[in-house]
């Protein structure tokens, strides 16, 4: 299977780390997996017959990008055009606004016929409807597992449920990072900048931690999910948002005297699309501490399925993508 | 899809309403289900047209028994040597030391080349690899998710874990009737005897709570999980095995000080399979109250995940059963 890298930071290069390793997932399956080109935001390098995934790889790291070994300056799209390969793996930065550039890059790619598996929630979010029907009438795969809960295979579980019972509401946990912060204030009693500063130190929120704490982070996640489980047409801007700015220590300990904890949780049901602190039973498996994420179907017969996991974390998305990988071979 | 019900019992009949329900899933995806024969303990009633199954349910529930509509005294065996039909129903109360009659039944449909779905654990903690292997020879479907977690998808969720990542290790909480004991004995202080009885009106528990207590039904499904998942070609021997028995309201205080609640967890990993009494951290998603059921795969990449949701009672079984026959009926 021929694969094209568009994007090679932290995430390409852990997925690049985990195909050289022997025994990984695609050669369990038998699937000979060749690298055919590499792009990234600077340049790009083409081999057809296939790269050198570990020389690609130390260059990246040492170099920041990959282009001294190919072209400086030759284009995504142009790799993506010029490139004969199966699979396009677009793994750029996310723009949640315009969706680009992995818009544009999977365009093309599907326009071509190549399967896309993605991490890149940006396109989704903008571009949901246009992308799956137009995969659909290429006739091509699209998988994108790592945009939601990442090693925790929801979009899947979905599917499955839907077979034989029928999906009425979805309620999730989508992001680690306010799951975090609300977990230590309500454990320790500490104010929200504190747990803050120490989760910036830690690498767990980011510097500019925006996003995650206002929950638009959450609400993609949730657009991603809502459409492709529940076949709405859903954008950011049908989900109602409010983050956790306004949580103090106090509500979360009044919560947990009532016997509940307070989650940023994200909700789909026949209301509509919203992101809010809620309360949440404290024995409710959505009341998840840590960095863990949830999400809960709520169900016409099983009544409710949650499952739980990691959802962030280069190793965690690594087993998403993996994961989609293998079933895009096992389908051609 | 012609299908044959064998066992019509309660969940037999459970089903049997599911599918007679409009817009039910199979009709959602357009699959005509034509049930041609089923068959009880007493007897057996065949129309290769398709029965009215309405009137084979209202005297089922009236009688107790299908035989007064059909041939009293017919073997399932006969039933279903003498009937066409894609896909076998195997829903016969479970012998876990015999397999039988269930054994018998799904042997003798896979000969015939009939696709089987089934609730029954037996067949499948007695005789996994024989007839893992039967089906693959005679390349017929054999779908028994119903058998561990109800309407949670624990198989299909391990089948995508084992995609693009590795399963290390399996804890479940797989009883719910163990696990409502242990939760009230926790929340109560209360004595592990006075529960039962409670949870016996409330018919959580049954009259006979041997199997339940003493962890054989979580060793079965246990067994089933690791020979799905693991590809292991275990059996009930091979689990070694305690109950909660021994398990005082004085013990789950004491863990319950220290950050833990005691469960009744079945764990497969490298050092085999075992059920027994386990000390879970209150903040682990295993720690599910209530009759739910959770299990948790330790992953190479993925770190953990884990599943929640309701293991038991017909409607959860029907989802399963449901979600079986959707998957059968799209691979034919």
């Amino acid at each position: 299977m021929r694969v094209i890298f568009v994007g090679f930071g932290n995430l390409g290069r852990g997925l690049a780390r985990a195909l050289l390793q022997p025994n990984n997932p695609l050669q369990r399956q038998g699937t000979e997996v060749k690298v055919v080109a590499v792009a990234d935001d600077r340049g790009g390098v083409v081999d057809e017959k296939g790269l050198e995934l570990g020389k690609v790889l130390e260059t990246a790291e040492r170099e920041g990008t990959v282009a001294s070994l190919g072209r400086p300056g030759l284009s995504a799209v142009e790799v993506i055009r010029e490139t004969e390969a199966e699979v396009v793996l677009e793994l750029t930065p996310t723009n949640i606004r315009t969706g680009e550039p992995g818009l544009t890059h999977i365009r093309e790619a599907m326009k071509l016929k190549r399967h896309v598996v993605t991490s890149n929630k940006g396109p989704l979010v903008v571009a949901f409807r246009e992308l799956s029907e137009l995969a659909r009438r290429q006739g091509v795969q699209f998988r994108y597992s790592a945009t939601v809960g990442g090693a925790i295979p929801v979009l899947t579980l979905a599917k499955r449920l839907s077979l034989g019972d029928r999906i009425l509401a979805i309620r999730g946990v989508l992001n680690g990072t306010t799951n975090y912060i609300l977990t230590r204030m309500e454990r320790e009693g500490l104010p929200q900048d504190i747990v803050l500063r120490e989760a910036q130190e830690l690498g767990i929120a980011e510097k500019d931690p925006t996003l995650d704490l206002e929950g638009v982070d959450t609400a993609c996640k949730l657009v991603i999910l809502a459409n492709a489980t529940l076949g709405l047409d859903a954008t950011l801007q049908d989900v109602r948002v409010l983050g956790i700015s306004r949580i103090t220590p106090e509500a979360l300990k009044l919560a947990k005297e009532a016997g509940y904890t307070i989650k940023l949780v994200g909700s789909a049901d026949s209301k509509g699309l919203s992101v809010r602190p809620s309360l949440v039973p404290l024995d409710h498996p959505l009341a998840v501490s840590g960095t863990l994420n949830a999400v809960c179907f709520e169900l016409e017969y099983g009544r409710e399925v949650t499952i739980t996991g990691f959802g962030a974390g280069p190793r965690e998305t690594s087993s998403a993508l993996l994961s989609d990988l293998v079933e895009v071979s096992q389908n051609i």
